[in-house]
């Protein structure tokens, strides 16, 4: 165990976020007390290994993570920097600057230093205790968030912390980091609910012709209306301005759709306007960092047909390990009525071109994409 | 062979899509004659088995297929009507009404009865004759687009095409067809370049922070802007109405956004706007229909831990197999840094705890999602 992590952690709110986060801290060695306003929740947490209540007898915590909504882990914060006088304290909600304006209009200046944020950003599609694993935070970036008078060491424990769960820790600014999160995080959970909005008027026979790009763009659309509510009003600026640039942009795709209705030949404006829209979000998407941190460039696709029958995708696996290539990453699409799926095997590029050779020889249908 | 199938088939246009129908004929035992504007691209579509190119002793066509752009299908297709007065004629234009209405201005009443619009749901990143393939259509839907005038064996005739080649055959008015696409692929791409674009602005290490939600919701955003003018300009009407409603929603959003912007205590119609959006997002993703035309509540997703090594994958599903549970889809889930991968394994909805149980008992990490 690193120098760095102290113990015992006090987790207070053990749902998802909470409990994963004890049971990682467990399996490295760290002892964690446990505190939930439920006391139902608090129990089963304890059950399932999160933690244990403390009692009078037990030591003060050196780290008290709040593990609350938004809305609540201000007053929360607030009153653990009180309450344990000795203790860093940190919270893991998904915006920064409203918590961290909460906490600075409730505390005096020397318990603000005692104060740093943190995100660890894992998440998943179920909530609460129940769905809690050590592993959650495996791989996966924990931002950690100091403001202007945060002490240093309070820095270096949570950098610890995340270190010692297995994740990534990068250090922003509340502003940063809600800047960071509107981007990769919040504006796409808009735009897939708004596109997914559009779903409700289509006859069943248009949906019908669905495929996988409709499926991708809104997989995220299912999700929790009261989280989102919280999560979208908490980081209303940062996602505000962002949403306003996408309105502006969506606007002139609009003007130039008006201009090009009925008209055979349009005015070369509104061609461009669409070129340009295109092509810039061709090299947007080429900014978001592939596996392993490589960039997208790295890797090469090829497309396998995979009969729908058990066992073929596990023998093309087989196979793909034996002609001695690794896989990056596979997707497999299947579409409505077809016998067949498209395994899309990622792998280093320039190895596509053997591996399509080694495939064809053993008789499976290849083509790169 | 169905009698419904005419022989020989002329494929005027020899790009992907004229180039997999040609060799999806052939297969199904058409003969099928092909031209192309450009002699190098005809050639190499002989060469890869497409058809071959008519002299002037063999028989006239019995069906027309004008594969080229929607900008000169039009054009192409008057064109055919008059060259092969017997012949029916179709193309493959991904929007209809704009080549609708371009014939019907070329054409006299008659040869109008032997026009049907056609349009095979099918496309991949790639594009270019190289790129055909005879499964290309295969369970994908094939839109047959009749007008007011198309003689009643026409439609037959294109169904039993599509039929043919492994296709789903769909009826629909070329109006239909044009809110259908607009919906199910337009208004998709276009969101997702809009969403795509906002990724020019941040610092890397914001894009660094990037999970599953935003690969998924900007993929399509990688795809060719001169293809994508032409098809936005074609079909201006139908997305300019989807994406009116889209930016009406938005602005309830940023109407919304900005009332909450800084309040703790936002009115409570800020928060109803934000809620409706997901909660109808919501409603909207679950219309798409799932694989093999079920509902996606038909499945349930296990998610597994898999190993970044060579085999692991291959052993998880051989597992599966064993225990006996048909694997539905797959989707692998690579995090930045992270040394093992989230296998998101869909199977029938009832069989998640024998699997959960069994992959458990074999010693895998398994939850559901």
């Amino acid at each position: 165990m690193s120098g760095f992590v102290p113990s015992p952690v006090r987790i207070v709110g053990t749902g998802l976020i909470g409990g994963s986060l004890g049971l990682a801290l467990r399996r490295a060695g760290v002892t964690v007390q446990v505190e939930d306003v439920s006391p139902g929740t608090c129990a089963l947490a304890v059950e399932l290994g999160v933690g244990t209540v403390a009692g009078p007898e037990d030591p003060a915590p050196a780290l008290v993570v709040v593990a609350a909504p938004p809305d609540v882990a201000a007053h929360l914060i607030a009153d653990a920097l009180t309450r344990w006088p000795e203790a860093i304290v940190t919270d893991v909600a998904s915006v920064k600057d409203i918590v961290l304006r909460g906490v600075t209009s409730l505390v005096d200046e020397e318990a603000l230093t005692r104060y740093v944020g943190g995100h660890p950003m894992a998440g998943r599609e179920v909530s609460g205790v129940i769905a809690a694993r050590a592993d959650l935070f495996q791989g996966r970036p924990f931002v950690v968030v100091p403001h202007e008078t945060t002490r240093p060491g309070a820095v270096s424990m949570l950098k610890g912390i995340a270190t010692e769960i297995g994740s990534v820790p990068v250090v922003l600014s509340a502003r940063e980091h809600d800047t960071a999160v509107a981007h990769v995080s919040h504006v796409p959970q808009v735009l897939s609910s708004l596109l997914a909005t559009t779903l409700l008027d289509p006859a069943e026979v248009a949906l019908g012709l669905a495929g996988q790009g409709l499926r991708d763009t809104t997989r995220i659309a299912d999700s929790d209306p009261r989280l989102w509510v919280e999560i979208l009003g908490a980081n209303a600026a940062a996602v505000s301005e962002v949403l306003t640039s996408v309105r502006s942009r969506l606007d002139d795709v609009l003007e130039a759709l008006d201009s090009m209705r009925g008209d055979p030949d349009p005015a070369v404006g509104s061609r461009r306007a669409l070129a340009s829209l295109i092509a810039d979000g061709n090299r947007g998407v080429r900014r978001i960092p592939g596996k392993h941190g490589g960039s997208v460039d790295a890797f090469a696709t090829v497309v396998v047909l995979v009969p729908d029958r058990p066992g073929e995708l596990a023998r093309l696996l087989t196979e793909i390990g034996q002609i001695g290539v690794n896989l990056e990453d596979l997707r497999l699409e299947h579409e409505i009525g077809r016998a067949v799926g498209l395994a899309h095997v990622s792998i280093v590029a320039g190895r596509e071109d053997l591996l399509t050779r080694e495939l064809d020889a053993r008789g499976w249908t290849v083509a790169e994409a």
